[in-house]
């Protein structure tokens, strides 16, 4: 800021001075047509101009879609230098004026750009897979991740929970949301229209999503409940085709058995907790004799940790694996003091305790490929959850029901690595 | 940035910092919940809290209230050293994560405190109505105006084009609703049910409505419509209760007679033109035989205009009236060089030009003090708004029909002020 | 019956002789537009004679009106003859062939008249028109009463309680509905739309109605409820602007304070019973704290009663007013042994019980004039009401409570004819 | 009718008497479940006992299912002897007090038992179950065919053209109803959830069924329809999984080609024709561009009646199988004059036209065996379909194009049975 003259004058040339602009080699139609709704004086055919940009981004090769997100990245960046004058500025004269031309320039025009390519009908959903195309780039261009953090940090705010819309699943809901049901199941396949049946008709199983209100065909994340007596040992028991079908006064259990995102867009936006809250404090309120909401989750970081650390898990010694399997929840960390299984990590931190382990719990191909086929429950206590998040995001305690700690502990004595 | 010491060590400093905090002298019990759920470690019981801070703000004192706003305008400002700090560091190492400091340090805590805010139910609605009060407050707290612009750029990004949703409001629309259409009506009053019904029910009667999803039941503006064989001269004709009502084949000419806002907090973000742009597209589409889409419009500016030009409006010489309309609408300007009148801007700026001006077209008190009774038409002609905007934007010209030009020219001719 | 022959040849001659038909002297076009739908070989363009019959004969004079009445009363008749030709011949061969051909015969041609025309848009809303007008000539033309049994035979069929749909009228509701309610309010005028969103918006008032889906804007009946505390005494009080809203967990009373028949044209046809239930059904399963259910009533026949009898009733002796009110509903019979009051009569046959009598309960003129300002609750004893509707069904007899029975009791004794 | 006395006299004797119940050996406890149903006095707990009646039938054995036929066809019958009193009565005094109580006799009680049946939830359904359970009855039990003519009366009524809804089955429809569209698909197989979405998702394919408010599940009848450019001579053409999709106003013709109706238990109750000429209704209003209305319809008789004739279809010989189509189409007739094709009679009843016949038009194995690969175009030409109702109906006349004309006149020359 070298400009002389009084705070008045050098405010006001400030003030006035047009936002900086990266310039990219060559930024083709699309960027120009960019520039051009960002400029537009009016919103007079920003609508459609914004429909015209994001068609046009759809049908990019990949060379032009890459120098498309290097227009964005650099061109429509943030201008260092301007902020840096105007938080001077702002320290001396923390104005409103002041203020908003900071704001403003620390805002980059690509911000801007998402925000008016979103008056475009469906233009929401667009710009989630703009940003799920963008995700799988970053690996080769790291430095997209500025445009990425922008995108992220607008989903953020556009899909914050006071938006989200909770919708029971059915077998009554339209087909069109059905069938992204079963693409986007992430954890226990749906294989057909008649395992999906099973899953939403019977009167002790639901499933509830998410939804944005500005995306109402596509859902966010998704869970699937059985209600049951007892906690249960097994997910193909859970889900075998033959089973007694329970009424839903039988019913004291709730188990979410599987938690699907559906939006790799919105990666890194957490909706599970809100979702899961939500379910419970509902199926509460609608059926109040479940008594205990649990999980019968995967372990996908069992195996391979085991491997790492060169155990053998025995498929034929059930003990065995609910040792090392409890250990290995309680015990095997990552650098940053949390769990190494990431299911466990998800589940901790929205306040659950361990609550259950099981061996031969998933027969299936990739339970016993990731688990060796075990699996374990995860309880939501409702009088306890405050405590737990707060003893796992302070001290990085696990919290565990006393059977689970001992099985844990008689691993830590016996199963140490065996000699091969 | 006094730090020594290499770049990486520098910067690794900078990142771990935490946001500096303005202090205020004291902020109460609400502040200390805010400060709470900024810090939650996890969403665990912040839906629950931001329920219970939005209800606690609703019952402040005024006192508590203005030590509520401050601490909002201080205590969550922005830190302008680590912004800077982090500016100068991102010129020299345009790194994402460098990127997300500047961005996270740039937006001042008190806006992810409204995020976190809306979680809780209905919250959206509360935090407009919060902005609404604020407002009020701005003539006497100026500084406020921080505040007040970080909910701005905020509802900016959440009432996006893209989603809000278009109503037809019916006779068939929830009471609920319609109650407050009869309250924010701000152009000519609804007295009553009965006159609200006269305005709904008719087949050449139509209202459209903008709302966001997470208001439902409370309207963002609306737009009363008339439809017409030829152009209407007179608003009291157009109300008048003995009317035969037009069978809607029968009509080529849309009027915009009423475009009202319904929400004090949303000020500053534009949703007129969007509005009347999508109504005349649907009813493009739905009534082939309309031709012209037209507003019927009052203007506030005239009365005062004139008397400060020393010239008296002869409401009994209807071509005068009509002369110096044309004239004031056409060559009365603010200094920036666009119309004094506010109407005439908002409706210039969207691209429509002064179809016709009409003397005795609103014989109400209110129409009689503002304009004489003068009113009049601005037409939406889809195939010259774009060129009309641009005119009006680049060289402020104001586009007109050649009546209307004629008009003004014999006001600039003969209608002196007139010596007295 | 003279046919000669076996029978096996009566039979087929009677299986294909032509239905009889009473000549009228002149029945116009619109009868001639029925004998067109009446013999249409297929549906082909019946949708759209039906709909321009419709049409036709709201616009019908009076004289003509009487003249297509009396066309379908007697043109449009059975063939008695035809009809005791083959009740004979079914008793000997009770064949389907026979029994079709009798129970074809048996119907008059009016009635399938009357289906083929409920196939045009809206028709059923026409036809309840159509007999709404027609009982009102019933007086003049009480032969008239044939053809009103038929519609009511169909509309009994069609307006099944299976057929019904219970809604909850709110403010939400569409104002072209809540207009209805307020047309129709029978019992308690609601005097304008204030009014109304009092007994609509509290949480403790509700308000319930029975529609057909073939008439989904206009309700049938309606019943209207107060949610309170402990029985309450006066209408006045219920109803009053100022008064305290319950929550929704503090009542323990519901009271029906208002049934209105909205549908002249399905006199006779019972709905009420069946809304009571329905209502006193779905309240006690959303609000189990609900102990009571009960009616506050008007008593429109004590005054004409007392009058009949010799009695004043002496408005300033509540003592006096309650006593004769006990006894008026215990002990004033109609000839066939049911209660003189009509609201008694439908109550006590829905199998309530008259539980307590009130002084000063209505002092609306309308309840002065016509009881005095007396009321009564009935109460709905879920356990009991099976078994008073049989002994009020089989023994005539009213149940009471121990006060209204002591009441009645001291009126005997002491309310004698006063000499005057 | 022994009766002496006065007309009056033998009159109200007549009017007093109880109905007439034929004795049946024994009819269990449902039996006197229904009896207890007809004579409640009141609807108390009619709704309840209504509900277990209709539970109590769906558990009965076959032998008692029997017996209860029985007891509704002979002890729920009708009093011929009273029936020929009370019109012999009528006759001399024609009051609408004798007509009631002729009206009265002349309907049997199992019909006032339908519709007390019907007040319970889903009754509608399960009556509509309990007529397509006692039609496969009617073939040893002949006698039923009382009992089913009365609920065949009674569906006339309540699924009335004016109580249907029209509704767009689309992939947003359901999956509860989809899985029933391809339960009920009866014409062209509909193989899974693929080829369901194929015949609903394009833009270029339709299908709409009608719906009874009181079975909102259930379809009653559905038509499929493809929008299609010229008139396609091959339904494997017009499902491939390959074919490309027609924008929709690319397209001139809609073509039906599959009508299924979904209920047995509504056998005889017609409502392919309304179905038909509302959808060509609601598409004309629609899509204005789609000049042709054709169907693309199988020709169930042709096969048999070849083979009958000695005939032998040479599928190798197209212009062969065209004539004899067309032959058969014109000129196979029943011994009423009608044509012999079922699905010729049903488009030819509703005043389409025979337009096109196809050779190698269905290659599937069902088409090659009933038709030898034939289908046939009927036409619905909106300007000539009263007329061809009317030739058809009253001269037995089939209505023709002038190419198909031709082709039967050849076939009529050549196409004498083969010496082989």
């Amino acid at each position: 800021m070298a400009s002389t003259g009084t705070l008045g004058e050098m405010l006001s040339t400030l003030l006035e001075r047009q936002p900086f602009q990266r310039k990219s080699a060559a930024d083709g139609s699309v960027a120009a047509s960019c520039r051009a709704l960002l400029e537009a004086p009016s919103e007079a055919s920003g609508r459609q101009l914004a429909e015209e940009i994001l068609q046009a981004i759809k049908t990019l090769t990949d060379e032009d879609r890459d120098r498309f997100y290097q227009f964005l990245n650099d061109d429509l960046d943030i201008d260092p230098d301007r902020i840096a004058e105007l938080a001077t500025a702002y320290k001396v004269t923390p104005t409103p004026k002041v203020y908003k031309a900071l704001a403003h320039a620390a805002e980059p025009p690509r911000q801007d750009l998402f925000r008016q390519l979103n008056q475009a009908p469906d233009a929401t959903a667009d710009l989630v897979q703009l940003r799920a195309d963008l995700l799988t780039r970053l690996k080769v261009k790291p430095d997209l991740g500025r445009t990425d953090h922008d995108l992220f940090h607008l989903f953020q705010s556009w899909f914050n929970r006071g938006f989200l819309v909770l919708r029971h699943i059915t077998w009554e809901s339209p087909a069109s949301i059905l069938e992204k049901i079963i693409a986007y199941e992430a954890v226990h396949e749906i294989h057909n229209w008649g395992d999906l049946r099973r899953r939403l008709l019977p009167a002790d199983r639901k499933c509830f999503a998410f939804f944005h209100p500005a995306m109402p065909d596509d859902p966010l994340i998704f869970v699937e409940v059985a209600l049951t007596k007892g906690v249960p040992e097994s997910i193909q028991e859970l889900l075998s085709e033959g089973r007694e079908e329970l009424r839903a006064e039988e019913a004291n259990t709730a188990v979410f058995y599987s938690i699907s995102n559906c939006q790799a867009g919105l990666a890194g936006i957490s909706f599970g907790n809100s979702l899961i809250k939500q379910v419970v404090r509902d199926l509460s309120a609608e059926a109040p004799n479940l008594k205990r909401f649990v999980t019968l989750s995967p372990i996908p970081g069992l195996s391979r940790w085991a491997e790492r650390e060169g155990i053998t898990l025995q498929t034929d010694d059930p003990q065995q694996i609910r040792q090392l399997t409890a250990h290995y929840l309680l015990a095997a960390k990552k650098s940053d003091g949390r769990p190494l299984d990431p299911v466990a990590r998800f589940h901790l931190a929205n306040g659950a305790l361990v609550h259950k382990v099981h061996a031969g719990a998933d027969t299936s191909k990739k339970g016993l490929t990731q688990s060796a086929g075990a699996m374990v429950n995860y309880l939501y206590d409702l009088s306890r959850i405050s405590q737990n998040i707060e003893q796992f995001d302070r001290k990085k305690e696990v919290s565990a029901s006393g059977a689970v700690r001992t099985l844990a502990k008689q691993a830590a004595r016996g199963a140490r690595p065996q000699p091969e």
